[in-house]
């Protein structure tokens, strides 16, 4: 973009959307104009005027006076359409929507590249916690030997609820749901998809690594019983759902999104409610913490915002760790620490363990802890039923 | 700078220097070459070759090699010099020298104007701790309420051995000095001049002013004593020293560093040892934590290597806020709550406080807790003795 001012074609209404709009409102640092939103039904009430509105969205996509457009719309196959339509004409795109992203990141990365045309995404990955630009800029240089984090508001929400007020798994949902902190569906929140794609996208920028989420083990919270809160809290920890990736000694990276038992001391102890922390480790600038509101329409918005601004002196993502990335990919041979839970059936053998380290039997429940081989775990037959769940029990993963 | 390749004159090879000198060795992402070392000291054993390093620093300035000076030297009106000849020249700098660019921030923003060379300065604050390039560029259009944050390694490790330890305050500053926790000269850092540098930087890139550091009130921790220690661990709080930025409802901006005393559930409480650790309130995004080193030679490197990788992108920053700051200004005008300690003279008034809270009398101390006039606060008499302590009590300060 030469010009200074950016004139926005919004496509979506909702929630981020409009978080957008009253934002660009009260911004006075930046020059931009909203010059079309295109949404779908046209009977619902809107709360602007008539004429700010589209239909089409050829029309916001062939606008001669919008240069730069603001995806922000639920369905990631009719989004991925808008945003490449756009990179294809040459028109920079700002997005929060981070499933279209993480599924489509291959095919956005060569259009980016075949057509020049930025795409910027830093409220797709914890919303106002400016974790992105930071991977691509900050830590650049830096060699990042992990990071791992709170990634989903909800289910820090609902976590935070039973440990603080001891309720029950389904008290705490049923609590959240009534309160507006869960989707409609909340099942992408509660069984960690959607921490699963911030961490493919963060993949990207802080290893290189181009990886189709499904690739990614995830392990949310709906198993968590009283018996796991009850594991949790006589070890004096906290479970946390926690996406996390780090760089094996192959140079090979783990990565997975799992219930981890979270103690005193850990910065991610005292991440509660609908926050986001996410910590990185790197060899030089060490440990650090990022903090914040992952989720919600004004921190969407201020994300959205930073990129729009960034638009203004031509930034885009270098993806430089891409080049740097060796061959490194995605990789399951590890161990772990874990505590497995289950009833009586199904039968889990403790000669899958690498060491044992506890076996607890009642009448209703069994559970196991020991060191376990992460491709032995996520391959294991009961790791996919309901009646068991799984808890990592510490932040050491090895190979 | 249109080459990609980056030629680095370094001035200095001190802590800083030789860190960036080891972090460059290691990385692979950027191309950077050291084509020469400016030290001052020709009889010092160095721990590389003897062609790397150069004498005269003209000879650096005028390499027609080099394209970007790094200044890592501990004078700071040498510093100057260096940094105003190499912008003259429209060679890039990147520096970490906070005391320069605190006290001379004018000069230095005239400069990079009047000759479109950047400046980049992220290491001054917090080194790893990416927070210049966040104020910039990420809450760039998001209207910040306030900052606040622990700036200061050496005193945070201080105060964190007496609480921790139960060591007094002279236990504390001697463990630190015997294991090179401080400068020689600690004064700077421990009477908080340090952390007012870092602040006064921070005030231009968050609220866009340019503040004489000595225009900022700052009290450090040298007067910390065992009856305030003790104070403070009946009210179940920590001493941290604090340095702060927050608007008023006039506009203008109330900024000053003291200790806190600082309880359970901030997140500063944890922030512990040589960590720094920073808090943004932002109209937006809300609330943002940053934690991280702030300070050591990897840490200030990584944050120099930052820049330097953000000069091949012709990145400088834009001091946007500055246009926006609509002639605000640092005020004292508010009230605090505070704790006001003294031997049994100087005789502090009641009648000076808005509002008491408790007074308290023993044969050797005496104390008042209450709501204060700041202005009145730092031009009375008794705050500039030694024998008198001021802790603010919470965060709350409000005009």
């Amino acid at each position: 973009m030469n010009q200074n001012k950016i004139k926005i074609g919004l496509f979506g209404f909702g929630c981020v959307g409009k978080g957008l709009y009253s934002v660009l409102e009260k911004t006075r640092g930046l020059k931009v104009e909203l010059v079309k939103i295109c949404i779908k039904d046209r009977e619902k009430n809107r709360t602007i005027e008539n004429k700010c509105f589209a239909y089409d969205k050829d029309e916001i996509l062939n606008h001669p006076d919008i240069n730069v457009i603001v995806e922000a719309i639920d369905d990631a196959d009719a989004a991925f359409d808008i945003v490449s339509a756009a990179l294809k004409k040459g028109k920079p795109v700002v997005t929060a929507n981070k499933k279209m992203v993480a599924e489509r990141l291959g095919d956005l990365l060569s259009m980016q590249e075949e057509y020049g045309t930025p795409l910027l995404y830093e409220a797709a990955c914890c919303a106002s916690i400016p974790l992105i630009r930071n991977f691509e800029e900050y830590y650049d240089n830096d060699l990042i030997h992990s990071f791992r984090g709170i990634m989903n508001g909800t289910t820090n929400f609902i976590l935070t609820d039973i440990f603080r007020n001891n309720k029950t798994y389904n008290e705490a949902l049923g609590y959240a749901q009534l309160h507006g902190y869960t989707e409609s569906d909340p099942v992408l929140d509660i069984e960690g998809y959607d921490s699963r794609y911030k961490l493919s996208i963060l993949l990207t920028h802080a290893f290189g690594l181009t990886v189709d989420p499904s690739r990614i083990f995830n392990l949310g919270i709906q198993r968590i019983n009283d018996f796991d809160i009850k594991f949790a809290q006589e070890k004096r920890g906290k479970i946390k759902l926690i996406a996390r990736a780090q760089k094996l000694s192959t140079g090979h990276i783990a990565a997975f999104v799992m219930p981890e038992l979270v103690y005193e001391g850990d910065e991610l102890y005292a991440v509660e409610g609908v926050d986001n922390g996410i910590i990185t480790e790197n060899h030089f600038a060490d440990r650090n913490i990022f903090i914040g509101k992952g989720a919600g329409a004004l921190p969407t918005a201020a994300a959205l915002l930073s990129d729009l601004s960034a638009l203004t002196y031509n930034y885009k993502y270098e993806y430089k760790k891409k080049r740097q990335a060796n061959g490194s990919s995605i990789s399951d041979d590890f161990f772990a620490d874990v505590y497995i839970r289950s009833d009586r059936e199904p039968e889990i053998r403790p000669t899958e363990f690498e060491e044992l380290y506890d076996r607890y039997e009642s009448r209703r429940y069994k559970y196991i802890t020991g060191k376990i081989r992460f491709s032995k775990l996520i391959s294991s037959d009961w790791i996919k039923k309901e009646s068991v769940n799984a808890v990592l029990l510490n932040d050491k993963i090895n190979n």
